[in-house]
């Protein structure tokens, strides 16, 4: 049956709603896809239940195609399980959590982790019984601080996430790989670019891990690619640490006053005022900048740390979480500082920021680390410790020693990729899909275990597979669409064909049922605009806002035998005869 | 492609769950259907997932034919559409509610007519968009008391939720009678008995609701039916109020010394001994028993009530609460007592306990309400408000008045149907749909408006229906199994036939293997036990545990060209032909 346009639950909006920020949020809801309920939460009317039905469908064709068996969990769980992997802490405010009327702790997941490893655990005893991939289509919740651009981010959604089961490190190899694998068809089938990058695994433990990102300026991520074939999230990539150079013909480290330099700019500028270099100007390259940063760990114990970059870096805020997580990273605090007075701000050099100095560990027990880029050997103007004072000269190695390295500078494009394949260029990106290898944590914590081909008991090594359904529907409008509304992918849009019936005439109402039928019988689904008294160009405006990728018109030129079959993405509109449109749309269709 | 039960996710257990009471739950954790997570909250393995799946299906196409379009809801709401409507309060300990970091709250919804409402309200504006029918399949949550038998009362479980929306009192009806007519196909179709039964309308307002019950005795609904058609749940039958009898020949009320009398067994004792009557012996339907009820509002306001019943009957306190409702109603306690001295325990009449005497209103207060089975004219034996002390020939309408009834008295089997049409007789049932006619109660709430031909703003009234789709595998796994396990209807089997490889050989497996094709080539699915070194006696207790319909054995009768066709239900076992096994499994179906 077709839908038809005089009795679908619809409304459609020629004005943007107040709060959308972005092309998909602001076009679904124009469209009549979904509403909005609370920050984050949505309703799914009609249109946008059949575009996310379809969606789901495809997922659940390569889960099957991946020998991936379906289940569902319930969204409300017990708070036990996640205590028992330190999860109920490490989510903070993410955490959706509440208790029933016995004051027992629930939470609504965000995901599922520790209650799939709980299920194999109940069912399975035997490594025969594995490999296994399980995965569910469901609801998941996150408290996200801020629930922005309609479905991208939002606090209610739908993913689809899978869990796999092997015995050993080559069996999960390849249950990772089953997985990648149907990603990437599940992509292409829908029409999404992507990019997959190396990933930081954070919060949830493991080894490797892979993010699918779909390109888009409003992405926010960032990852990173290189022409030899480089791609990581910043926050994954790991630089090596710079190889020693020779500095046995460094002057002596000198100390000066540098009056009123807080700041690499006022520094750089004094430097090559008042010490000169024969080489060529002082640069922000030759400075070192010792950030302060405090950490809190999910138990909420507070740590300040230095961190010495090459000037010309700024910390990168994602780059420094991922490194340190699952501790929180934040600039320390004037509170902070006031703790511990060897730290003078502006002026804050290595040594007394609780670097070794000539072997000895300074007292204040804050550790000192360093950027990879700083080799050994190499010589810096960096801060010495005493209001308005600097030093000169300092060298790695010989002046100074660190108590290890945090690699959180930002990346510039043009950096050299980590693993030798060219520059880098930075790219902004969604994430659609993200694979880890989880290995051993979560069955070590929840005690999966099972017998070997020996009888002995082994621990499981699982892998975990996320893909969001709801977003992909965002990303999916967010990359088609143009100033006149959206415009599916033939695979996602709520109809194969939009057929309108235009004027007053009965003809075109009788021409575009016919043509509708005819379609249907095909096996295309059609949307057919039978609204009596609503005017051709608001049914035309409606159709290209809706964005079914075909549109049919019936109107006057149904008295000769004729119709118009419209492109709703190239715009093109050709006249076919009445009774080869469907034909001509078959053919037409990609 | 067939169920392969060599990689099923799937662990049959021979033991019956310790937490079972009844047999859906204990064979649908056995037969490996769902697991528990929490009190109430279970997960759905494969196999149960695919049996939930065809019943949406079922329900979904129903859904179509009476006009509803789907949309989906969250399950994570704001607080302030349910505040409107009081419900927020209403359902108590009942609802799921928390706040998320912002300390804004929410609930998990129990139901959406506020949601639906409010979407009507957002996207439709004139008569002309209405009627219209919308629905999901969705997640709801409640917080029960007592969670029990499994699926059949869980706190977080899937409902179909459909409502309705029209202009007039005739456009409901219609709704109503779409959705009601939708029920009543879609059990048949799932091969559910049910009966249709008058409901109160409790929590949800409304003015007319029916529910539909499956019979069972397991059932924690009572409902009575009569030769003539009669049918209401225990909690919705309403009786006439008793025609006036002439009092004007009973003996003057006489109060008299009665010692130890505190209960009606005691007191009928006592009258046959000290007051013995001409006609016959005392009986407990001449006493008049006066129960003291605290009714405690949503705002949690507490109020006594006494209510005069025949000393025969107990009152039933899911009567009581539907009556009285939304107050609860709980027996008086110690402390409410000791508020009101004039109500002497065991001893209470109606004069003191609130009512009129003589057209004079009591001091303390209380209503006093009488079963309807109370004649004016009537007389009594009964309380005299004085310790050790009851009063012979009080007589209704002469010696005391009430301030209303409470019809709220237990029903017996025998009872005369309301309607005249016969003697009631009680059964139990669960309840697995719900049918309301809500009238204009939310659209008012939440000032749903729309304007009519004329161009005037009327308030739409609506409907709402309910199926409780995870009950309904239950409710089915309960009528459909024996002791060796479940035994699906066709309709919502996880697999049309389940093809059993018996044996060491090679050739049973090639056969099932053989069976499995042919089977799914003509459309029907196959299960296919296709597992190694397990033994035929366990793949048969398996697969009478599983409970597929049709069941074909491949053993060493392949040899000779044969196999087993076995039918679940009656348990008959034939010989047929391996080339032609499919084509008679295709013409035994029903």
């Amino acid at each position: 049956m077709p839908i038809r346009l005089s009795s679908l639950f619809l409304r459609t909006l020629r004005e943007d709603p107040a709060d959308a920020e972005v092309d998909s949020h602001r076009l679904l809801v124009r469209a009549g896809y979904i509403r909005k309920n609370a920050p984050g939460i949505f309703t799914w009317l009609p249109l946008g239940l059949m575009v996310k039905a379809k969606i789901e469908k495809i997922v659940r064709e390569e889960m099957a195609n991946a020998g991936a068996q379906e289940v569902f969990f319930p969204a409300l769980l017990p708070r036990e399980p996640y205590e028992a992997t330190g999860r109920w802490e490490e989510y903070g405010d993410n955490l959706f959590r509440l208790q029933d009327r016995k004051k027992a702790d629930y939470l609504l997941a965000p995901t599922h982790e520790e209650v799939f490893t709980l299920l194999v655990k109940d069912l399975y005893t035997s490594y025969k019984d594995l490999p296994l991939c399980i995965y569910q289509i469901q609801n998941k919740y996150r408290d996200e601080a801020r629930p922005r651009a309609g479905l991208l981010r939002g606090r209610e959604f739908v993913m689809k996430d899978a869990y796999s089961f092997d015995v050993s490190d080559e069996g999960l190899a390849a249950s990772y790989q089953a997985q990648r694998d149907a990603y990437e068809r599940i992509f292409q089938r829908l029409g999404v670019e992507y990019a997959v990058v190396k990933a930081d695994a954070g919060a949830m433990g493991g080894s490797k891990s892979e993010e699918f990102l779909n390109p888009s300026e409003i992405g926010e991520d960032t990852f990173v690619r290189s022409p030899g074939g480089f791609a990581a999230n910043v926050e994954a990539v790991r630089f090596a640490v710079a190889a020693d150079v020779d500095g046995s013909k460094n002057p002596a480290a000198e100390t000066h006053p540098s009056p009123n330099t807080p700041t690499i700019a006022t520094l750089v500028d004094y430097s090559n005022q008042a010490h000169p270099r024969a080489s060529g100007p002082w640069s922000a390259a030759d400075t070192l900048k010792n950030v302060v940063l405090a950490l809190t760990s999910p138990e909420g114990k507070r740590e300040l740390v230095v961190v010495g970059v090459p000037g010309d870096r700024e910390v990168d805020q994602k780059r420094a979480e991922a490194w340190f997580g699952p501790n929180e990273v934040e600039a320390a605090t004037e509170a902070d500082f006031a703790k511990f007075p060897q730290l003078v701000k502006g002026y804050i050099g290595p040594v007394q920021a609780g670097a070794q100095f000539l072997g000895e560990k300074a007292a204040s027990g804050i550790r000192y680390l360093l950027d990879p880029r700083i080799a050994r050997g190499s010589a810096w103007i960096t801060g010495a410790n005493v209001d308005q004072h600097h030093v000169w000269n300092l060298t790695y190695g010989r002046d100074f020693e660190a108590d290890g390295i945090a690699d959180i500078a930002e990346i510039r494009a043009g950096d050299p990729a980590p693993d030798g394949s060219g520059p880098l260029e930075l790219a902004r990106g969604i994430e659609i899909g993200h694979v880890f290898q989880l290995g051993r944590k979560y069955a070590e914590a929840l005690d999966l275990k099972v017998l070997d081909e020996n009888g002995k008991l082994v621990t499981v090594t699982m892998g975990s597979y996320g893909i969001g359904v709801t977003r992909l529907v965002a990303v999916i409008a967010e990359a088609n669409n143009d100033t006149n509304g959206l415009i599916w992918p033939e695979a996602v849009a709520p109809a194969d064909v939009h057929i309108i019936a235009a004027g007053k005439d009965e003809e075109p109402f009788l021409a575009a049922e016919k043509l509708a039928a005819e379609a249907e019988a095909l096996g295309l689904s059609a949307m057919l605009d039978d609204r009596q008294k609503v005017s051709p160009g608001v049914k035309f405006a409606d159709a290209e806002l809706i964005g079914v990728p075909w549109i049919i018109i019936c109107g006057r030129g149904v008295a000769d035998g004729e119709v118009e079959l419209w492109n709703r993405r190239s715009g093109e509109r050709v006249q076919v005869k009445l009774e080869s449109a469907v034909a001509q749309l078959m053919a037409a269709r990609s």
